[in-house]
C-alpha cells in the first residue's frame, strides 16, 4: 500500500467530546502541499450478530433510531465497551436484545462503516446453536426492541418496504442468500 | 411499525456544522417517559458505484481516510451535492474517480451506514457498459486517488489482507459473488 496519499495533521480542534461520539476537526497537509479540513467523528466501535435458528430463521429487533426518526429492523448490534473483548460484547448484546445465547460464535467479517468521515469499525458475527437464556441479561436503560424472528424471503421483503435499511442488516441478508445458493 | 418506541426531542443544542457534516445533541423523551441524550450526525448522504468491466473485474480506488489514519481500497463513491439527483452523482463520481463513463446504471439498494448516531445514507449502484471518457471530469481539489483494476478473487482476498475494509465494498463483493454463483 501506497504512501503517498497520506495526510498530515497539521492542526486538530477538538469540537465536542460526547457519551458515545466525540468530533474534532483536522487540519490536513495533501500531498500536493495544499491544505484541507477534515471532520472527524470518533466512535468506539461496535458489534453484530447474525443469530440463526434451527429452522433457518433469523432473529431480528426493530429499533426507534434518532438520527432517522423512525424504527427500522436491524439485527443485534451494540456498541464495544472499553477493554471489552469484541465477542464477548456479541454474546452479550444478543442475549439483551433478544433473550438467546448461542453455543457457537463466528466471525464473519469486520468493517467501517463511513470510512470518509468516522471510524466506526462493526465486527460481524454468525451466531448457531442457540437457545433462550432462562434469566437473560436486561437492555441498557435507554434502549427499547422489539424481537422478531424472520425468513429469509421475509428479510428481502423488508429491505424491498424499507422496513430494513442499514448496511450491517444487508450484508447479514446478502450473506444468508450466498450461503442459500451454496447449499 | 409501531410508534411506541418514538423518541420525542424534548430540547435540541447545535454544537457543530462543517462542510460535510454537522453534529446536535438532542435530549430525548424515551417510551418509558424517563430522558436520555442522544448524539446525532448529520449527512448530506453519498452514492457508491460497483464498476464491472466486460472482462468481469472491477474498477475500485485507493484513497487515504483520515479518520482512518490510512489509505483502503473501495469502490468510487461520494457525497451528494444539494438537489442533485443520486444518478447523476454515481456518473460524476465514478467518472472523476476511475475516468470511465458508464452505458447501464442499475440501481441495486440504499442503505444507511451507521442509524445508531447517524443519518448518512448510501444509493448503491452497479455500472456496466464502461467505456473511458476522453476528456473526463476531474476529482475535487483536495481527493486524491490512485485507480485499480481487480478479480472478485483479488477482491477477496483485499478484504483478507484489510486492504478493502469499508461496508459499502464489502457488500458489493459478496454481491458479485452471490450473482457468480447464481450463474
Amino acid at each position: 500500500m501506497s504512501h503517498r496519499f497520506n495526510e498530515k495533521t497539521i492542526h486538530r480542534d477538538e469540537i465536542f467530546k460526547g457519551r458515545v461520539i466525540s468530533l474534532h476537526v483536522d487540519e490536513v497537509e495533501l500531498p500536493n502541499g495544499k491544505t484541507s479540513k477534515r471532520e472527524l467523528v470518533r466512535h468506539p466501535g461496535a458489534v453484530a450478530v447474525i443469530p440463526i435458528l434451527a429452522n433457518g430463521n433469523i432473529l431480528m429487533v426493530e429499533q426507534f433510531r434518532k438520527p432517522l426518526e423512525r424504527a427500522i429492523v436491524e439485527i443485534p448490534a451494540g456498541k464495544l465497551e472499553p477493554d471489552e473483548e469484541p465477542e464477548l460484547t456479541a454474546k452479550r448484546e444478543l442475549e439483551e436484545e433478544t433473550g438467546y445465547q448461542c453455543d457457537n460464535l463466528e466471525h464473519l467479517i469486520s468493517f467501517y462503516t463511513s470510512p470518509g468521515f468516522a471510524d466506526e469499525i462493526i465486527h460481524l458475527y454468525v451466531a448457531t446453536g442457540l437457545s433462550k437464556a432462562e434469566n437473560p441479561l436486561t437492555a441498557d436503560e435507554d434502549e427499547f426492541v422489539n424481537l422478531l424472528e424472520v425468513s429469509l424471503q421475509e428479510a428481502e421483503e423488508m429491505i424491498v418496504s424499507k422496513q430494513i435499511y442499514d448496511a450491517k442488516t444487508a450484508y447479514a441478508i446478502l450473506y444468508l442468500k450466498l450461503k442459500e445458493h451454496m447449499k
